[in-house]
């Protein structure tokens, strides 16, 4: 490539070829001893917002995610999943967004599969209206959304939404998450399906770590 | 911001924000207690490159940058610096590109001053040819251009020349490494100016990290 100092306006910017999701081939996964996760501190939404694609809870909580620090800042949910394994979906994903100190933002994504009902999803939608955002009555523990054994992949990607920013470090949980049947309904109900299109992976590694 | 699943070729990618190099106000620096740079295993230059703009030497090496692990990938020169401190440039800057195994890419930025001349530099001025690359017959240890004291600011953002891509986290460190008058001489010689303008730092946190 060849560029001149002289004309610095001239210079394009390339991107475009780290999107997310993408479909998880386990096969080309490649097995590293780094722990991806590891919960700190109690997780709590504070705040529910009725967006509309989804539904978003703010709240408080902290990881060490790949031994730095990172601060819990909102989840939300996709139905059905946005990222695949070895091209398969599950009925829901959600997102546990995090920022550290640098501005890094780190996504930890969970699979949801139909099971006995989940209480902090229940504590979410006991008191979500949707279209508007408003501080919870009752703060809603996330514990039981949290996964804390199992694989997790682990690669470089985007938002999955615009701006679809190419800046999240993406950990995706391969262990899944029980949630009650009516759960999903209700929250189909209340949204239409908000997964975006798989990505190419093009070349980035796709890393297999533990918690 | 409004967006349809149903049309998701519509969704535009914004980038652009999070460019380098930047000018450093240390005043505004958040001071933290994380490990910047380890330095582990020898950095040794193996091949030498003439680019049209500047030059590059590829080899070994390995570090931890906040305590994960990166591959050494190349050094590079910049004459003036790139990044500015309180709006001072250096008469020199230098660049250790690192890789991770996820594809992370981590640059550690170590600006030169006039002083006693530097082995590591010499090392590789007294087998560079402009305009071809080749492997070295005598690989050169790098040491004498690795700092390891001092703050070392850290933020996140770009590639300095095209394309430009957002996926850079820098490591610029404020103690200098001297180089001799007559090999910064010799450099000018070889090169034109070679640094890029200085980019807006909008939102981003610079993090004062200590080795």
């Amino acid at each position: 490539m060849t560029f001149d100092y002289a004309h610095q306006t001239d210079w394009a910017m390339t991107s475009g070829q780290h999107q997310s999701p993408i479909d998880i081939q386990t096969e080309h996964t490649q097995a590293s001893q780094l722990s991806a996760i590891s919960w700190r501190g109690f997780y709590q939404a504070q705040t529910i917002t009725g967006e509309a694609t989804t539904m978003k809870a703010s709240g408080i909580g902290a990881a060490y995610l790949n031994d730095r620090d990172f601060n819990f800042q909102q989840i939300h949910f996709h139905t059905p999943a946005e990222h695949l394994i070895d091209g398969q979906a599950a009925p829901i994903e959600w997102h546990l967004v995090h920022r550290s100190a640098t501005g890094q933002l780190a996504v930890v994504a969970v699979f949801g599969r139909i099971g006995k009902p989940n209480a902090s999803l229940q504590g979410l939608l006991d008191q979500f209206t949707p279209q508007t955002s408003h501080e919870l009555t009752t703060p809603v523990d996330l514990t039981e959304l949290l996964p804390d054994t199992g694989t997790v992949y682990h690669y470089l990607g985007s938002l999955t939404t615009p701006p679809l920013s190419e800046t999240v470090e993406w950990y995706v949980c391969a262990d899944t998450v029980m949630i009650g049947e009516q759960q999903l309904a209700t929250y189909q109900q209340l949204f239409a399906a908000n997964n975006r299109e798989i990505q190419p992976l093009n070349d980035r590694p796709i890393i297999a770590e533990r918690f």
